[in-house]
This record gives structure tokens, sequence and C-alpha cells, in this order.
């Protein structure tokens, strides 16, 4: 299992509190300990920096703490690889990247696909696999969905029509507590772990609106447990039921 | 205009001594100021490092230039935008990547595509360009026409047929010098200034085969000024005479 962390905002921000938070969950305090990453985006574009070493051991994720990236939407991941099955490498490595109408979408995945791999009709097509992991696939899927329904990113509607029997479908060979991003829009499925925060603050004139997701509460404030399909922009909460008539 | 680097090697070798002579020229000797990116193929996988700020200001380059990474396959570029056009950010900043068949490929460019982008009958299809620049139109140009030509990436011979004709029409917009990997093979396009180094060494018994690509020498060796179409495979030249039948 692995250590999920996300975060929307309505305005630039930065995450090194959380980082910190996180990183020593990667080998020290936690079990998590063969790779982490981190995606950044600046605007339709993802910046990612991940490593398949441990984050508690990383030069480069404590170096990358203190440098002050701000963004509004950031995905993050430790990763503890199955043993048995994949290795240690970039490759397998999260958060995993494709670029789909001129965006960078990101995905990191919580759980296990049993036997995902093996299952012929759930090749994915245009979008394939570079790594060995199940969740590389099951992201490659959920774009294939979104290409071969001809959705723009900004028609949420039909996007949430289109993930949500796939979804379920893909949560029956396993767990499958997912971050999905197409920069805009943080979609987040909580099948069997993923909690909330939301805070609010006033600075400049501005009311900064910031919605903090996690596999496990990061601080001793009062989380949210999540359950099914939820998005966030810009820091808020986008009601689905608003989006989608039931 | 850019600096563009590369790197093919028979064995995984790290490229701290490039990097080291590269990262002054982007700001401090040189006046390629607005970016800096490098990317390490790790089997099928790029792990991709890139930054919209100079490369001689950097913390992150002077970082990984002291981290010791090793590869068989390396592409570097430092940028200077064209200030009318294209400002700094991460979108605009090569090297680019896209994941065809499983494969990440990476493509950096060295030269203007005036008025590419103006252009409806090169409009990309299948791969669409995240940032504002011309070259990263090209590259989802040439991504377009090895994926639609069903080409494999082992298949050299007919991906040299398929890109041959289209980079001759884009070179047509200005100066298209590139470097273009699948992690296997480098492509690297001389239109108007590129050379290369071999080396040669014996270490632990094995018989170590480099070859360095760069706008302009970087060390005070013997470099061979290219022209036209070349491709590297473990640290050699493939010759296409041997490739495509003339």
């Amino acid at each position: 299992m692995c250590e999920l962390f996300a975060m929307s905002a309505r305005f630039p921000t930065d995450v090194n509190r959380s980082l910190a938070l996180l990183r020593p969950r990667g080998g020290e305090i936690g079990p998590h300990s063969d790779g982490w990453g981190v995606a950044f985006y600046e605007g339709r574009a993802a910046r990612i920096f991940k490593e398949p070493i441990p984050a508690a051991e990383s030069a480069c994720l404590a170096f990358m703490s203190d440098y002050g990236f701000v963004s509004r939407l950031v995905i993050g991941h430790i990763r503890r690889a199955n043993p048995e099955k994949f290795g240690r490498s970039s490759a397998n490595t999260h958060p995993f990247e494709r670029e789909l109408e001129g965006r960078s979408w990101v995905f990191a995945h919580n759980g296990k696909l049993e036997g995902l791999r093996d299952r012929p009709d759930f090749a994915s097509r245009r979008f394939k696999p570079i790594g060995d992991t199940d969740s590389e696939l099951a992201f490659c899927l959920l774009l294939d969905a979104i290409a071969s329904a001809g959705v723009a990113a900004e028609t949420l509607p039909r996007v949430i029509e289109t993930l949500a029997p796939l979804i379920e479908r893909l949560s029956g060979f396993g767990v499958f507590n997912f971050l999905l991003s197409d920069g805009d829009y943080l979609f987040v499925h909580a099948h069997t772990r993923l909690s909330m925060l939301r805070r609010i603050c006033r600075r400049d004139g501005c009311e900064q609106e910031v919605a903090l997701l996690a596999t496990e509460p990061l601080t001793a404030e009062e989380w949210t447990p999540l359950s099914g399909l939820h998005v966030f922009g810009a820091g808020r909460e986008i009601l689905l039921t608003d989006v989608v008539p039931a």
C-alpha cells in the first residue's frame, strides 16, 4: 500500500509543510519505502519529480521541500512496491502522466488491482503502460475512456459519466483509491480510505481556499473521511449532484 | 537559440562532467537564460528534470550534477526564449515528452520554425502541444507520423522512412536541429549545427562506447560536425545506408 496526498487551492500556494509531514512516512516512520513522486501543476502543464528510492532518504525531496514551489494543484505519492510483482524503477513510480488534448493528466493510486494486467478485455488502446504496474494500466484505461468519448477537459458532466462505470468495474479488482487531475479539476476516488481537510483564510485582501486530501490525516485537525467519487476545483468540492443529474 | 546536448552509451554512465560544462552556458557565459532540462532514460521510461529559470542560477541543476545519475541515453537542453512570442514556463521548456506504444519519447529542438503554428495544414492530431512553442508542435507532428504509420519503435527502417520527408518539410520553416529518442535510439537532425564526439575506453573488462552530441563542442577534443539525419544506439552511429536502401 501507499500514501496519497493532494492539494487544490483557489490561489497558488506552497505545500512545503505537507511534504515535510509526508516525507518521514516513506521509510522512516512508515513502511512506504520504495519511491516517491510529486506533481505540481503550472496551468495545463505538470512538473513531476519522482524517484524510485525511499522518500525519507531522498536528498532531492528534502531539497524540494525547501524550494518553495507554489501551485494551485499538487498530487503526491509515496510508494511501497508489491515486492513479488513489481520492482523499484522510475517507470513504476507514481504519479503517472500523459498528455491528452494539450493538457497534462496526472494519476496516483493507492491499493491493488489484482490480475488486471492478465485480462485481455482490460487491455488499453491509445495509452499504454511504460512500466509493470496495474496502477499505470488503470490510468491508461481511464484516459482511453475519456479520449474515446471525445470529452474535453472542460465538460465535467461528460467526464464524470464516462468515468463512473469504469471506476466501478476497476474497483472490482481490489482496492482503487486514486487521485486524477487535468490541472483544473482534481478527481478523487475514495474506495477504502481517503480523507479531506478544508482550510479558508484571508490574506492580502483575498480569501484563500484550500482542500487537502490524504490517505491518512496529516495533522491533528478534523479531517473528513470520504467515500466514492469526488471532484475538487479551486480549493472547493464541486458537488456532483449539481453536475450530473441522478 | 538554444544549446542541445545528448549522450548515447553502450553501458550506463554519468554525464556529470558534461552537465557541469553545459551549466554556465545558461545565463553565465552564454545567452541561453530562460530554462534548462535534462532527460535520463531508464529502459523505456525517461526521467525528466526541467525548470523555466536560467541553468546557471539553478540550484536544482547544480544538485543534479552532483547526484550521480547513470543512464545509457541522456538528452539535455538549455533554452533562450523567443521573447516576443513565448514566455518562460514549464510548458515551454524542453525536453518534451510523450508516451507512444509504452515508451517515453523525448524531444529537444534548437532553432526556429517561423509560422508553423499558424498553418492549419500542420495542425497535429493525436499528440497536442501543452505549451506555446513551435518546437513542441514539431515534436507532436513527428510522433503523429510515427503513430499513424503504425511503426513500432523497434522497426528502425520504417521510422526513418516515415520521418525523413516530414523533417524536410519542417526544416523549410526555418532552423530544425533536434534530438529525438525512444530510449533505445537517438535520432539526431543536424540542420545548421550539431557536432559529435566518440569515446571508447576499457573499464572492468568491458569496452565502453560513448557518443556525445552538442550544438557547440563542449571540450577541446576533436568533435565531428554533422549534417542531416543520424541515428545512434548503444554509443555507436547506426549507418542509415545499412538500414534504408537508397
